[in-house]
């Protein structure tokens, strides 16, 4: 992933690559290097020191990395509040694609009577469904809760264990498996006589570059602590 | 159905709609009025004596009325034995796109590592899944017994209830119900790299018209019994 | 249209039916009844004098009637300084689906490299593309220009003659007419690994009714003049 | 391709490599390694001399390699012909996927009204419409002739320079061009009430190896020559 984001920001015309840090290298050449913007693909395990390190020196930094509690995102307000004029980003998904899909879903939830997830993934894939698809259920079913939307209309009486998917805090959520697929998810609303369809097909990893290469471009403009890419995207 | 039947055999330049016959009328009618072929759409109770007289009469059939056992069946082949140069057909189903839906799946399932069915119906629906993919499902585990296909590839191991969709003969089959669908379904089959999708989508009864039509047509070029849409295609 | 109107009113729990009223009736009808709402669909000769009438009585207005020009807008906005309690709503399209559509597409526009409209409707439509595709493509094109993206990536070098579709304010739309479709519209955004495709599916003029009613619920509460249902969408 | 070909291979339970050939090394290790079937994914410079000597030695061939004239296969039809044990199989395309969807278009053709075809390719693609939109539509249009189908209906008056599509052999193609597309394939039929869609998605050139296996596998069983992928699947 490392890789990916210094081949996404060298090829980026208004971006300079002017370090690349492996495992083990002194974090001491980023700031040698002059870099504005630290981008960390690391591990739970080192990703605080570094972060500590940077806003320290002064460093911006977009963070890839998993891991982030509660307690570890004061943490680092904390320090932030040493250096008001640092920015730090910290997304667990940079696939905007991905990110929009969600913050649609929740935004038209409210307007339709019917909605149900159906979500598409190789056969390697451990859970059904996977996490996205959880998590969209659980947005759409908060914007309905809070827009106290009626439950929706469903008069199956006799069904095939299983036919009518998971339900996911109300909302129903199909998880298909099969060969040649990679991941995509589609969340489709119904109402009288129309229905809307918002479908997300991801490819590879590098469709998390160009939400990367975002935060980049983004942090220099955003001092304190940014979670999530949602907040970049207006 | 009738009357919808009645429409479109007055609306197609190489037919003529010569006789209209509504419950309690006399099917003498049609003899008097010359009709070379019936159409019924009428009820189990009365399907049979209808056809008994219809053959009798030389007048060729075709049926979309519902419950033919198979001792139905033998019946009326039966009748026709005595009248060699009748033709009847009866279908379950006269809607072309579904029929060949199920001919294609059937047809495609032994080349592919993994086949599912998402089915998509008005909320309205009672049984999940639909009776067209359950029986689509049954095709194409016939056909990939046949091939002596391996099992699908699948490894899920943590799965919410029911996410991944009911277990028609070895095929998952998920069923969506939401306001503003109507009657769709879809085949997903993939292998290596790729996917290949059979999508049917059907917005009202109007539908099956052009599957009656063929029906007309055809059956005056084929006497005795033929059962199903699928003969008359090809 | 009106028909349907009251249809869905009579339908809606929280709302009631006071007043039909047909061409050549007395508007004065509607101040007696009592109704607090009233809703035309009538013709752009008669929406006028509808509207001066209805203001002036303080009765608020949804209005689905088209040919609004700046001017007639204007003129609405004279009449409302006069009765700054009354409201009145002006939509040229009250889909909710397709009004979301558009919004989630200009929304969208600037975070993708490329985007393409694919509109598809019966065979009996005269205007390709049509309204709705043109408009999405416009309200794309602006959102691009105003966050100065780049060109789209096209190296299209043999191009049969109308293959990439019309351009629409530098934007591909593809007109697809055939029998069983009623009206749809893709809009298809790609970036590096990712698509993200809004789709929206009309089945029939029953579509527009959710979005009447709601622009019947909000209008009471809404002084002033309104035009276009998105800003009812929040 | 050839190192993809040798890595299916070597992934088949069924299926042995014995041996792998690279430019410039001598044919005669396949007869030495025992060889009983032998892939050709070479150049048309060299594929001719290979199929001679192959042809010659009783080892049966599957070729990928483009740039056969009738001329050609007749050449190759005469070396078949002192060996008649021997098989060849040439195909242009070995993605089953897509060949089943040709397949299927040219069936279903003459049973709707309509039909057109969306293409959809990544950026840098050369040409649109596609070969395979091309070659499928004048399947289509073939099969629309034999059975003396009407022209398909479209009302258009009002037509934006593009916005229809190309017009290939009278069937309208759509060809859509954006990043994060690979190479996909919509074939949209429809008749009253309904349509029918076949869909090819195609992800990688790892897509074109059942399709290789599957000739591999077969051609042990034909003597003599093969040409398409559409004979072996049945």
């Amino acid at each position: 992933m490392g890789l990916e984001v210094c081949k996404a920001v060298d090829a980026a015309p208004d971006l300079d690559l002017v370090v690349l840090i492996n495992e083990g290298d002194r974090l001491a050449a980023a700031a040698e290097a002059g870099a504005q913007v630290l981008v960390d693909f690391t591990n739970p395990g080192a990703v605080m020191e570094n972060l500590r390190w940077s806003v320290e020196q002064g460093i911006s930094m977009v963070v890839g990395t998993s891991g982030f509690t509660q307690e570890r995102l004061e943490q680092v307000r904390g320090w932030l509040a040493e250096r008001p004029e640092v920015g730090v980003v910290i997304a667990p998904n940079f696939g905007i694609g991905a990110v929009l899909m969600m913050q649609f879903a929740a935004r038209a939830a409210r307007y339709f009577d019917s909605v149900e997830i159906i979500e598409q993934h190789h056969p390697r894939k451990l859970d059904a469904p996977s996490g996205t698809a959880t998590h969209t259920a659980r947005l759409i079913a908060e914007a309905r809760r809070a827009a106290k939307c009626p439950p929706m209309p469903d008069a199956t009486q006799e069904e095939l264990d299983g036919a009518r998917g998971a339900d996911v805090d109300g909302v129903r959520v199909h998880a298909v498996r099969a060969a040649g697929l990679v991941a995509h998810q589609e969340v489709l609303f119904g109402t009288t006589g129309e229905t809307l369809t918002i479908r997300h097909d991801s490819l590879d990893r590098s469709s998390f570059m160009p939400g990367v290469l975002l935060a980049v471009r983004a942090v220099l403009q955003r001092p304190g602590l940014t979670v999530g890419l949602d907040e970049l995207l207006d």
